[in-house]
């Protein structure tokens, strides 16, 4: 199990600082954020140390939403969020990887998002289309 | 597999409309937004028909994040956000669970988020931890 003697979140995993702890299988790992945007605010990670999600291996990356929805029952959310920030500039602040589970309970709690839209073009999405697909 | 005759992407998995389809397994379904905030914005869905992550079986959620991953390395996104929206209040405006891959190229394109992060009291963290912790 890749392991990052320098990461905050393998630390938590390995019990080497406290956490308040939700839940723990072989590959994940569930704990409360210590810096909530509402009551309930959760994280869920893979034990597998790795930066962003393309950094993990699938056998690792299969377990961990029906541990998501576990919490998220748990909170009784009815509205939530599911974030998971990749890079500096896209609002990552702890670099292994982390599921955000975040309640919704009304509109100045919880995550604010905007949403700058852009006009697309139709031949460019079918040309991007076939290029992306091509590669997967 | 549960479908929705009125809902707009268990039409887009039937084929009776059209998609800018980049990826299809027995479960999941992936294509382009149409509305994107940046150039290769992709949704990733279960082909089971729930309008909430906590709605969706287990054995189709496992499937979703090994595709989220196969479509984020197509885009060739070195920053990305994954977001997975749940009930009006929290930004969802098709009511059919879909898994946002959102490149972040820079700044102004892309997904924006505040992170209005509240002040939480190790008290009060430690007796939720405890009350979820029994629920799981
Ligand atoms: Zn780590
Ligand atoms: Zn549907």
């Amino acid at each position: 199990m890749a392991s990052n003697a320098a990461c905050i979140f393998c630390k938590i995993i390995k019990g080497e600082i406290p956490s308040f702890k939700l839940f723990e299988s072989d590959k994940v790992f569930a704990f409360l954020d210590i810096q909530p945007l509402s009551k309930g605010h959760a994280l869920v990670v893979p034990k597998f140390h790795g930066e962003k999600l393309a950094d993990i291996p699938d056998d690792q990356l299969s377990e961990i939403l029906p541990i998501v929805k576990r919490v998220v029952k748990a909170t009784d959310a009815v509205d939530y969020n599911i974030l998971q920030n990749n890079g500096r500039i896209a609002h990552q602040e702890v670099d292994h990887v982390h599921f955000h589970i975040i309640p919704k309970p009304n509109k100045e709690e919880g995550l604010s998002v905007s949403w700058p839209a852009q006009k697309a073009e139709i031949d460019t999405l079918k040309k991007l289309a076939e290029e992306l697909k091509a590669k997967m």
